[in-house]
């Protein structure tokens, strides 16, 4: 793949078709990785192109030559899917338009490269509401959020990205325009082409449009932060509150170690700042009256004393429960500009057992590790702080302790991501969750999208 | 396909290992239909496999020998997908068990052959719920609504089949058994295989497990009936209510002809039973207040006065509302049994348009119809009566009729089926609704899982 020659006639007649301004061979450094510090990509050159005719004319012409395409959103990706490794690295930055509101049909019609928080905004414009909230809602798009099959904190009532998805626009590797789904929320027509989409990483088509439902925005919200003297006494109080029929939109949960890094590095006292665990539920509700019942029924369920949990009762207050959780991932920056992130997901219930297990190992090789994430649908987040450890063993560390995590996950009924993906940085373990035959069912499948295998090649497999 | 030596040698090995008990080549009638009257198919034999390892035993020795399988849960679908052409009936009917309902995960893992309002039962004893309502969830099972991805009133607030999809285990044409995905609800490692076998009609694989998500059940519900003296008028409320940020669990609506023929043979007085269209609501909360508050936000936003509505105040008087609406399909079977039922989704907002535009043809050629179905997700049931019509001017009104209803689902933005899917029946309208490369690449992700094309042929496309 990516001959030589071929890859110079691809650039000739992209250039001639899309002008000298959509087409560089020069390409800028940000374009070549994603937040993963570890990764530097390569490309041939950048395609920029304005509109999906020209998306269809790319893919056709590097069809015709075997030249590699690989598909870019915002590039906030942490393993690697829109890091490129040759061919064309295809920006889809100028499809940024929020192109509908639909407030009639509740949902939007947006191009791919919209910023997550813009469409959010959009939608509370209109007294709506896009539920999902990945960490990087303020940076990545809806197209990336799709294609990782992106999370967040609001999945335990909302879901994920999929759960959103009604409508796509997408150009298959050999640059035929196709359309899946559409502004209804029931289809029974042919088979869902569109939810395989989701998830898939950039590796089976180019999105151009999406469609994206939207819900009523909630009349009323409330924060509550709560301390506990373990982590599983956090976790059974999940596991009441659940019994007791309330689902909250979030319950993020912290660990010790977590907690005390963003002490020592918020600058100002952290709520709770010396508890062991801490659980952050966000409720929802159509009246005040129903959050005071959905309060007290989760710190009754809790059993939480008065000492033990405390509720924001204004903008600023929430912001200031919000700041422990979201502080998180600034203070590990600090702290360490280099880490490994791991986010697999495992059934609720067995989050004491998989953090119990995976500490064991850290324990055993005296390694500082932080545990925090979403109490409410079982995805943990996991980081390691290389510190001063030296590049070497760090190196040597991560190659150890990764499969030792994905086993525990895995053996817990869970999976090795989350949210993050699979990107490159994570195939050589896809064969731990899925056997050689379950490996080859999706070769096939993206093989049917893609025979010659040229769009974001290298990802997933 | 299907040489009669091969069938012979493949009921021969299936004998030796399944027993006679298993393997019979006398097919009683009631397995070579479903509820399509018109239909009636053909086997050469039925197998009726207890485990997960003879249904791989099957798949294999039938793909070794290039043998048909036509898969069938309960056989309630409405478009042929279920009825055999020959080859080997595979009856799932003994993989009927609830395996567990895991509180703690909101989930169950049920055998495909659990009959829906079972699973819903058995969640209810522990405080949960299986939101996903077909109508004919008292004989349908989890399995065929996977395979159909089955909507049903409860979409508006809920969704449909496919969002409580969690894990499969199931066995591909050529025998191997696979899992995906589990009790988690994120998950971004690998293509996203559990989400399209939802809907896919029994083509890709034989579903042998699942893992289906619930929710905990609301403590409080209620159901309003409220008449309109146009469609439109209900229609406008509708929009109204969404406007008001009320999400209903349904809201169904019904038109003058189709609460007439309730009238004319439910044999009790009908409530509203002279209106010219109805919404029924079904809203549910965590409390008594908040329905107090739902209530009176749908009623001000559908400015109904206070003859206009009804609102049931016991389990009796929620019976007599939806007694209305679930006696609509009774009726028409009473009035004529052979009649044509569709069901289009639109986008919600193009309902008044949609129904307008079938109706000028209904009426141009003077074509007594029914319309009624989900007006809060835009699914119509457009049902046509054959009554005393000759069986040839039938067909050929039918097959007239059909496309030109398609046509006008399509130019309103929607699809051809909301919930029934395509079956056999409806395959030749595909074409209608996707372009032939669209078509053409769910042909190859169907290659992709059915290199031989053994299962269910014949279905779909």
């Amino acid at each position: 793949m990516n001959n030589s020659s071929d890859v110079k006639v691809v650039i000739e007649k992209l250039t001639e078709r899309l002008g000298n301004d959509a087409v560089q061979s020069v390409v800028p450094e940000k374009y070549l990785s994603d937040r993963t510090s570890a990764l530097k990509g390569r490309a041939d050159c950048i395609v920029i192109p304005r509109n999906t005719a020209e998306v269809s004319f790319i893919m056709k012409t590097c069809s015709g030559h075997g030249v590699s395409v690989t598909p870019r959103a915002s590039g906030t990706g942490v393993t690697g899917g829109a890091v490129p490794s040759g061919g064309i690295l295809l920006s889809m930055e100028k499809f940024n338009r929020i192109i509908e509101i639909d407030a009639d049909n509740l949902c939007a019609a947006v191009e791919p490269c919209v910023i997550t928080l813009d469409l959010n905004k959009a939608a509370r414009d209109k007294g709506l509401f896009y539920p999902v909230d990945p960490g990087s809602q303020d940076e990545s798009s809806i197209g990336g959020n799709v294609a990782e099959n992106a999370g967040g904190m609001s999945a335990v009532k909302y879901g994920t990205t999929k759960d959103y998805l009604l409508g796509a626009e997408f150009v298959t590797p050999d640059g035929t325009v196709m359309n899946a789904g559409g502004k209804f929320v029931k289809n029974a027509s042919g088979l869902n082409i569109l939810a395989i989409l989701s998830g898939s990483e950039g590796t089976l088509a180019v999105i151009t449009k999406l469609v994206m439902r939207l819900v009523p925005l909630p009349g009323a919200r409330r924060d509550i932060l709560m301390k506990f003297d373990s982590l599983e006494h956090a976790a059974d109080a999940v596991k009441r509150i659940t019994s007791a029929h309330i689902v909250p939109t979030a319950i993020e949960f912290m660990e010790r170690s977590a907690i005390e890094l963003v002490s020592k590095h918020s600058g100002k006292e952290v709520p709770f700042g010396g508890a062991d665990s801490l659980l952050l539920f966000r409720i929802d509700a159509g009246s005040d009256a129903e959050l005071d019942r959905q309060e007290k029924a989760i710190v009754a369920a809790a059993g939480a004393d008065e000492d033990s949990f405390m509720v924001a009762r204004s903008e600023d207050e929430s912001a200031l429960l919000w700041s422990v959780r979201r502080g998180v991932r600034p203070a590990i920056e600090k702290e360490s500009p280099v880490f490994l992130a791991e986010d697999c997901a495992v059934p609720r219930s067995e989050i004491p057992r998989f953090v119990r297990a995976v500490k064991k190992i850290f324990e055993e090789k005296n390694i500082d590790s932080l545990f925090f994430g979403h109490a409410g649908d079982g995805n943990v987040h996991i980081d390691i702080l290389k510190r001063d450890i030296p590049d070497d063993r760090w190196k040597a560390l991560l190659k150890e302790l990764k499969p030792l995590i994905y086993k525990e996950a895995l053996s817990c009924g869970g999976t090795i991501t989350g949210e993050h993906g699979i990107g490159s940085l994570r195939k050589e373990y896809l064969p731990l969750q899925f056997t050689v035959e379950e490996i080859e069912l999706m070769r096939r499948v993206k093989r049917a999208f893609d025979p010659e295998g040229i769009l974001n090649p290298g990802k997933i497999f």
